[in-house]
């Protein structure tokens, strides 16, 4: 009893052994599907033929979520401590709709819990191949957490006040009818999106607009740098050279791949 | 009496104290909050129903920020200095405008006046976590002062070759009616922002178009450099050299940490 | 019989000699006529006009394409390589639609078919001056491959969440009539592309959209940090390990401070 | 007379005394006088109720620009080699149109000459304080050169094929109505300056936008790259610090060039 739990925990929750790959293969399939149903059933023409095979669809899909789900809850010593995790809710609230569903009449609410299993896709990034990358990544985001807070406050207040200015001078014709939608204009412009439906006519607004642009054209440096610079020690670093020393001469910055000191011959352990 | 003076001053004007932080953070969100009613109220629909509501708040944030500004005239032992800066001419005119409309209705210019205090907000990059970072972004900016302005100028210059090109061979219809106007096309598409209320229409126009937008999608390139080699310098500090020349020999670049010159041995002074 | 195969093969496969090079830049002109071709028939008005003129050109390129098409074959020793390598295929593509046109009526089918030659244009990236530059990009693409996807897969998510979300939230009047429009405005937006064509209107929407705005600008640093790290990379290879090898067991890779032989202690001169 | 004309050369030529710096400031206030009155005389409103104003400031400043090429002229030793410089060339065209006025009516070719002056605006990166950098800026372009020319082939190449892929399969209504024109939409769309004038209504199309411009959102990062690594290059060539330790304290980050160990006096070997 105690090895069948083993050997299946060993399937789901880890990928080292061949059916452990597998199932997560499977899994990421099955989420990814169920996601596609959800954007599907929202196209009304497509619903309408498809309805009744989307329906099936949706409730097989349902009922295979339900088994891995309380597959977890059995194979797992503490199930409550998964059970209360952001993958464990994230995984309920991914099922519980569709037998809801049941008994009220699908309802907009519905597809908006449904929609929940979107964050199940974040398991993608979690798959061998892409978990070292993903976390240098994030480690890098991490780490130069502080300076992008400070960046994106700096936008924000630049937007606001660019905003209002706009604000006061731009004639409420031409979409500047409040503070708020000032600012929303503001950042569509810094950040170079530029959707167009607010713009200046002014020859005052259109001037300060250019300065905004120019603005946001240079701005959007600070990120990229910031990043760019992260990355860059992480890569430099870590992979070329590492930190042991010569236990004879003590010299440092062996390639990771040396046997014996570079200066003087001795050989390094490890 | 004095202590009272310095007990004051020190949770007014520093952060080190536990006072000292929750004035400040207390402070913040009377300004975000003063900053949301300025916008709030210049959405007429909110202004209808909630006027009232608003007009209450404003007294008393205004009130607060009265307060406060007083305080800091009377902590400081030469309050003028203070007046007289920045923050004091802020601080100043985001009062003076509620008292005004008592006399005057509140008019448009108010409204402009009592925007300022936007301006405090800048407060927020003070907040000791935030000022390390920002003042190494702020430096990282300086740094790259003259470099960025070069880099603006010619963007501005190729803008306006660009516009008034533009102005030439694009048909006046299409929106390209003065070459001012020309000109904000180029900054609108240089920078990627692309609103699309002036496009152009004839081939030729949308070849010189494409022209431009490749330009502006490289040029990109440079601002992002110039900031990434700068924020890489300021991480590499290890690297960074000194202006001092050895005594002896006069060689120069000598690294921070150098006690002796590189060159002839010579102990360098300082 | 033989050298006069030798010779064409390096006048069409090589590009060491004189006339070989002379080959390629024809050839490249032809692709790039044959490509602008395409081009000119696809504009009614000009096809009206010079549509014979047109025809006859596409004949004589398409004539000069099957000669060179032939000679390829018969200089080759095993053709039937060429013939099923990727440009082989596209070679054949590029010559079989005019003849097609004989028999049938030029299609739309063929005019696709025919555009297919826009991918001989890959051949420019194989000229001398750029195939050295042209492979170091690539490398630096191919060494940053699993972050990129990493990254892609992060937005795909990020836009199928967000786009959901607008989805629910913006009424349809707005363009967010399904998810996966939803999801193509949110790409739109995160690339900060903002075509405009779908825009939100509520206040809701809005901010949202501020947000996606705002973080796809800030992603955008991400691949810029990933690929400039890489190419700095590449740049500073030299710089840290140089192309000896081992006279004692040719271990190559060695730091340029290397003294000794890192994998097998022996001495390296130089 | 000699000394006259030495003295004036230096004024003119040069700018390290204080005449010679005092006058190019003139010079380029006059410039950009000049080009600010080219565009308010191209904005129709202004030039009804100013243009008697235009037209003088106008002659007055042609007639500076006019002494000013004269004396360019006569302070040289070989004058013809500046006439027939870029700039000299480019001085000489901001002149005439002035004076052809008086015999033609000012015609729409005159005002295109005129504009060429907006060449001589580069004049002020030529200032002192900004050449320096500005040549920095060059360099790096230049040094990148053949990679970015790579690139922009690259992405002709795409947006070419894209394009086509687009009018292959966009239904004409929706403003893809020839190659050439859904080549530029191509362009619009991968740089994300995205005007929105043309833009996919099908799924199929969306959906292949999509992929356009999260390609071009990746791609963007490639130019960054390689400018940036340029200008990190350049900014650290002088600071460069190789790993070797002074063998009698160990003591690292030696500059490359550096004969003796900066902490100890030590000989550094090799």
């Amino acid at each position: 009893m105690k090895n069948w739990k083993a050997h299946w925990h060993e399937i789901i929750f880890e990928a080292d052994t061949k059916e452990g790959k597998l199932f997560d293969v499977i899994l990421l399939w099955m989420i990814v599907i169920s996601v596609v149903l959800v954007m599907l059933e929202s196209v009304d023409t497509l619903n309408q033929h498809f309805g009744f095979f989307f329906n099936n669809l949706e409730w097989f899909i349902t009922i295979l979520f339900s088994i891995e789900y309380i597959m977890r809850i059995l194979v797992l010593k503490k199930p409550i401590k998964y059970v209360l995790s952001f993958y464990g809710i994230i995984d309920l609230l991914s099922i519980i709709p569709k037998y809801l569903s049941l008994f009220i009449a699908g309802s907009h609410a519905l597809i908006a819990l449904r929609s929940l299993r979107l964050l199940r896709m974040f398991r993608i990034l979690k798959l061998g191949t892409y978990v070292g990358e993903s976390n240098k990544l994030m480690s890098a985001l991490v780490a130069s957490r502080t300076k992008i807070s400070v960046f994106l406050f700096a936008i924000l207040i630049l937007c606001t006040i660019l905003g209002t200015v706009m604000y006061l001078i731009e004639d409420r014709s031409s979409g500047f009818t409040s503070i708020p939608r000032s600012i929303y204009w503001a950042i569509v412009t810094m950040t170079t999106v530029g959707y167009g439906d607010i713009a200046p006519q002014t020859i005052a607004g259109q001037f300060i607009a250019s300065i905004v642009m120019i603005l946001g054209y240079g701005i959007i440096a600070i990120p990229t740098g910031i990043v760019s610079s992260e990355i860059a020690k992480q890569g430099s670093v870590k992979g070329t050279l590492n930190t042991q020393s010569c236990p004879n001469c003590s010299a440092e910055n062996h390639a990771d791949f040396a046997k014996f000191c570079y200066r003087c011959g001795e050989r390094l352990e490890g």
